[in-house]
């Protein structure tokens, strides 16, 4: 301790939340597991060895992981943004890995490293969700974001792709992050707005809707509905006649990974019973810099009433709080304690910050 | 490239510039480096070399790296927060290390491993001052913070300490992060305050101030002039007939270090001039976790107006942003950029996000 310990039984759970409505509507689907929320090699290994599963890297780096894990270059996505020229030489040595250009200049990359692929334009609508409804999360929206290609340049992607020699086959699109049944009417107007980038392309052989499907953080958040997410999906792209990918990352591995800290004291000063723990934000970014809370819940049970509380960490910095002001069951010195929804972005984040960034994972 | 490159000059100039003021009021003074704000190996022996520079240390693990460093035991301070038994057992190893205590539960730790010892207690004045007047970067302030020992509870910490068989020999008070000229009357305020503190403490051998003098970050904000800092502590303190310690981190490493990035790629999307560098807010959260900003300069000259840009790095995130609408001369694909002022809290809390992480470190 600190520790992260995953569940892989929930993150086959997960999957197949999302693949069952999917194959009850007989909607032709493949799943890319998006490697950044994760990159846990027994997590990888176990997916692989899925054999339906794919993976989604970011960065060459990703690339070698998802291969060494046991994924081939047929099963492997690229989207990256900002991708250089030593990205594309990367992906000029995986001519099976799928990529989707982030951008004109990328085609113009991929154009001159790779002639002759097929490739995938990733779009951006102008539209975008998130969790919350906050700009943090948003991937698209009325403020010109960095991904993607606008419908006013999308013309002129397609034709630098093929004046380039490539064949442009997929469209993707990835709108936000945390997903809810709440955005699920701005979400279908994304999916309208996406139809007029997929009827321009001729040789369309895949259309990718990214992930951020939303999970629950806390008790108030309503968690996302796949059947109506699927039957919308359904309802605008179920006559299209090419196979929907997904990257859902969070989504798979959040609610199936803890992490585990040791309370090294409790202290109330002025007001406040501050309960501290044995890790800090650097562990876990996601309530210090990210504003989000998980529940947090001690692993020792005792008698006694609830009282408020605020986690700290032991990072020398005023933001390192894993909660503030939460209520929780009577803690001791000495206890462990689960902060829940830890298993994406929380490991794969993780800094060496104050030198407190040794942990240990634990896939179970 | 990406590359961090520190000036061992400039912050040598650093240090003397707290220095220099100090001696010429023949202020009675010592330098803790604060080493969570730059680790550099480099860095930490040039340091150590100097002989009259100490360091201040938060972890185990940093205690280790200022013994390897060079620097002795009775060089090293340690100030925590949230410290486990496990810490302190590690403290118990390295009798010189001077500990200032968090709380009174870390004194109580501290008496049962270190019976006998003189140690210093980190106090809360209740009064806080930060960079921007931001609730952020604040240690202190209305709101209880998990730093220190508040006023009312010090007669407590006392006695917990003398009943323990520890002799209370310094108060420690860190106030915030980025003081600066506008903030030092607020700033005289907590020094009045901490007289009765020290007041208090029969046996004081030192009063350590802790760090955050102001660096500046952008153009418009007020640099501290050091002299008038000194002077006011020199009016407040220069009776008290102890040593004053200070905890420079970031006043010495900030505007002594540069990050140098490749831009990937130039391209206009909306109303917005995106400029893709290889590198992002994992190398450098200032940005995007703390709404910092840093001047970013092109390292190739080129002939041309200004134009307003906005700087991203190469992370599937929406905020990974290095710069929004900044002033740029002309700048191409495949020119290199110095991210400024990114000597401090860089390097040191990076992370492997997207398996981008890669980085070298020069200290010339």
């Amino acid at each position: 301790v600190p520790a992260y310990v995953y569940s892989i039984a929930r993150i086959r759970e997960k999957i197949d939340a999302l693949r069952s409505p999917l194959a009850k509507r007989a909607i032709d689907s493949k799943i890319f597991y998006a490697m950044k929320a994760n990159r846990h090699e027994g997590i990888l290994i176990d997916l692989a060895r899925d054999g339906h599963v794919g993976i989604d890297c970011c960065s060459p780096a990703e690339i070698s992981r998802a291969l060494k894990s046991g994924f081939r270059e047929s099963q492997i996505t690229f989207t990256g943004t900002g991708v250089s020229d030593a990205d594309v030489r990367v992906l000029a040595d995986h001519p099976g890995v799928l990529v989707n250009c982030d951008s004109i200049s990328q085609i113009r990359k991929m154009a001159r490293a790779c002639v002759g692929r097929s490739i995938g334009v990733r779009v951006n609508t102008g539209l975008g969700v998130s969790y919350g409804d906050s700009e943090q999360f948003s991937y698209a929206g009325t403020k010109a974001t960095k991904f993607g290609v606008f419908r006013e340049q999308f013309g002129e992607a397609l034709d630098v792709a093929t004046k380039g020699g490539l064949r442009v086959v997929g469209i993707h699109c990835h709108s936000g992050w945390g997903i809810a049944n709440t955005q699920l009417t701005s979400y279908a107007a994304i999916l309208r707005e996406l139809r007029t980038f997929t009827d321009r392309v001729a040789d369309l052989e895949y259309l990718n809707l990214g992930g951020g499907f939303g999970v629950r953080l806390k008790e108030s958040d309503a968690p996302l509905d796949i059947d109506r997410f699927v039957s919308a999906i359904d309802d605008h792209f179920g006559s299209l006649g090419v196979p929907i990918y997904f990257e859902p990352g969070d989504y798979v591995v959040k609610d199936a990974g803890v992490l585990i800290l040791q309370v090294t004291a409790i202290e109330t000063k002025r007001d406040c019973v501050f309960v501290y723990v044995n890790g800090g934000h650097n562990l876990n970014v996601e309530a210090a810099h990210y504003g989000l809370t998980h529940p947090i819940v001690p692993l020792t049970l005792r008698s006694g009433s609830l009282s408020s509380v605020t986690v700290a960490g032991n990072i020398n910095e005023a933001i390192d709080l894993f909660a503030e002001d939460i209520e929780m069951p009577k803690i001791e010195e000495g206890d462990f304690v689960a902060v829940l929804h830890a298993g994406g972005y929380g490991a794969s984040m993780s800094s060496n910050h104050c030198m407190r960034g040794a942990f240990t994972e634990w896939l179970i």
